[in-house]
């Protein structure tokens, strides 16, 4: 069902960074459930992670080895999110971490884990530190493909890109990320999985920054179903392998552009492959006082299950988005500003349907499979744009027949 | 598809309140769409309306009348809300005032108008005067089922009921109230449309704040798909026919009792014919800081669409509530405090499933109609209690079919 979207054909190797995958049985027999990604030596790392209260488990173990020293590998399992575990999700993490520092030669502060899956069920520990065991011996820098389908759960398409950026003097950088996700996707200063490296060699603190601007246009502004996940998160390393780059180097910006650009290709296919997904919308909001104001009002657009619906027919019924934009928690509309329109089809100007809207012209634009909500609420110059799936049959019997 | 929800076998008349039902072809032929009641001289009223910022005309128009003087008169249609039709709205709002009053010999001003359905479509303004015209001679006083019927959208079940409450000294006081509404339903200090009547004499200020008190336990406390209408409103007419009752009066809790009871019945009943609803679900709240924080919890696990279809599902998939609850506006959680339970069925303890949770008792209670979802936040004192429906293919269905 993913709309427009397909399998990268690779994923391109980057210096200092290399995956190995393998089969503990948490997912179905098969199929790749763990990923491990070994960095250089002297790699930097920075992180953004779900604002949910009810962080599980792995997060807050990465959460506090980020916070304490030098990262040299992340761990992905995919099947189960070692969420609502309690006390033993913790011993349980922290075993994942320890299997995995054994493997490499590490120490187990050096390893971010990562879990994505079922909420509330244990971790099957034993066959999962018998195939990290193996994992060592099976890197290789081209796995990128492999770790992308291997961190998969409900995702129906593999997800990533590569990006290779020119900074003058001859020199190139390169950027390959991968990320999974398709369902409780509202992420919320962090996104579901995502893991993006690169070979330029930047320090920590600026490669926080660098992540935490790229987030911004990217998965922080993407919504599936509402749901932020106890499990999302973002990483991006940078091995050190090529050009030195910071925030005063010439080619800083051309390096945050392109990681924004790399994550919000990978945020867009976490949309495209959103649970049901038949259409990919772009909700772009304009004329607000404020980025905030306009970010509430695509995001309460984006979460109405009646605009979802109304997508999903491809009916223009334009009263479900007014009525959307109308109960956003932003004070003091005036309706008479409000102006919406899909596509070039303007639909409504201060607040009242124009006489020269044609309703086809809108069934038209809806009938596409991508299109863009435009919303004008006529009182400033701040906007914002939000990335959004429809809802469908599809959706209810994805997340009705989860777990059967 | 309406959860154990029978049309009313009769709703009683209140003194004082005459109903006339006509049609107009506003929704599909064969049925009534306008229901116009008739008010006693010295009726009071007091309403509370949507907080959607773009109320439609009519809402607009009735706060004006209200807020002006002696209310005489409803008039409601059904089939198109005269929600974002501009100026042109406005002026076809005043003109099935003006309509209406000339029908019964009073003025205008003296009309409250509600209009419920299609958003952005103009009010067929002249078959719906000549409908209007001859409500006047078809008035009676036991026309609530009609009325009950004539207002219906989506909604498969009148939704009507009554009280008779003794407040000692042999008199005894009648309630009588109709509602419609099962998509777009998350009340906001508001409804979908709700009349109720009673027969005594109450100032209006205070049956003003009788209904604020009733509203909280009631319209205030359900959501179908988190989507506040335009065109909401609660309206409460006392017609001064039988005893004469204030906020000192001994019986006044037995009449505010019997308002929270009565508007009770028919906020669960929307929510029972909610759009494709199977399940009725209570979400009981506890151990809350405050009741607001309560509200916010209840609210948002009802308004998750994963909770919601693991409901259609019956799926005890109870990690989806943890993280709703987890993404709750409130500050401060503490997951390790938080306990879960499925009716009397404890799953969640500390944070942590319990050692003796068995998933066949939850599923077995998920197979149930309705049941209730416990939510202990163990952090203090207060609670909230919501009610909400399940999320279906019928959802899907209805709403992307709504218009064709």
């Amino acid at each position: 069902m993913a709309v427009n979207l397909r399998a990268p054909a690779r994923i391109e190797p980057v210096a200092g960074a290399e995956w190995a995958v393998g089969e503990a049985a948490i997912k179905k027999p098969g199929r790749n459930d763990i990923a491990l990604l070994k960095l250089a030596d002297d790699a930097t790392v920075a992180g953004v992670f779900t604002r949910n209260a009810f962080a599980a488990a792995p997060v807050r173990l990465a959460q506090k080895n980020l916070a304490g020293g030098r990262i040299r590998a992340l761990l992905v399992n995919s099947g189960n999110a070692n969420a609502g575990t309690g006390r033993q999700g913790d011993a349980d993490a922290q075993a994942c971490c320890v299997s995995a520092a054994e493997a490499l030669g590490i120490s187990p502060e050096q390893v971010l884990p990562f879990s994505t899956g079922v909420i509330g069920q244990a971790l099957p520990l034993d066959r999962m530190r018998h195939t990290i065991d193996t994992l060592g011996a099976r890197l290789e820098s081209d796995g990128w493909l492999d770790a992308a389908r291997a961190i998969m759960t409900t995702d129906t398409v593999e997800k990533g890109a590569s990006r290779a950026v020119d900074i003058g003097g001859g020199e190139r950088i390169m950027l390959s990320g991968i990320a999974k996700g398709s369902g409780m996707i509202r992420p919320d200063m962090a996104t579901m999985l995502s893991f993006i490296a690169t070979d330029a060699r930047i320090a920590a603190d600026d490669l926080d920054v660098a992540l935490r601007e790229a987030m911004r246009g990217s998965f922080n502004a993407i919504s599936v179903d509402g749901d932020t996940s106890t499990n999302d998160a973002c990483v991006v390393c940078a091995t050190g392998r090529s050009a030195k780059l910071t925030p005063e180097s010439a080619a800083w910006p051309l390096f945050v552009t392109a990681l924004t650009d790399l994550s919000r290709e990978l945020a867009q296919a976490i949309v495209r492959d959103g649970e049901g997904a038949t259409r990919f919308i772009t909700l772009a909001v304009t004329g607000a006082r404020d980025a905030a104001e306009a970010r509430e009002v695509a995001f309460t657009v984006a979460h109405s299950p009646l605009v979802k619906t109304a997508c999903f027919a491809g009916d223009p019924n334009w009263g479900r988005i007014l009525a959307a934009v109308g109960r956003a928690p932003v004070a003091g509309f005036a309706i008479d500003r409000v102006a919406i329109a899909l596509d070039d089809v303007a639909i409504v100007a201060d607040g009242e349907p124009r006489e020269d809207y044609a309703e086809a012209d809108a069934a038209a634009v809806m009938a596409q499979s991508e299109y863009t909500i435009g919303i004008d609420l006529g009182r400033g110059e701040a906007c914002s744009t939000v990335w959004t799936s429809d809802l469908s049959y599809e959706y209810v019997r994805i997340n009705a027949e989860y777990r059967s």
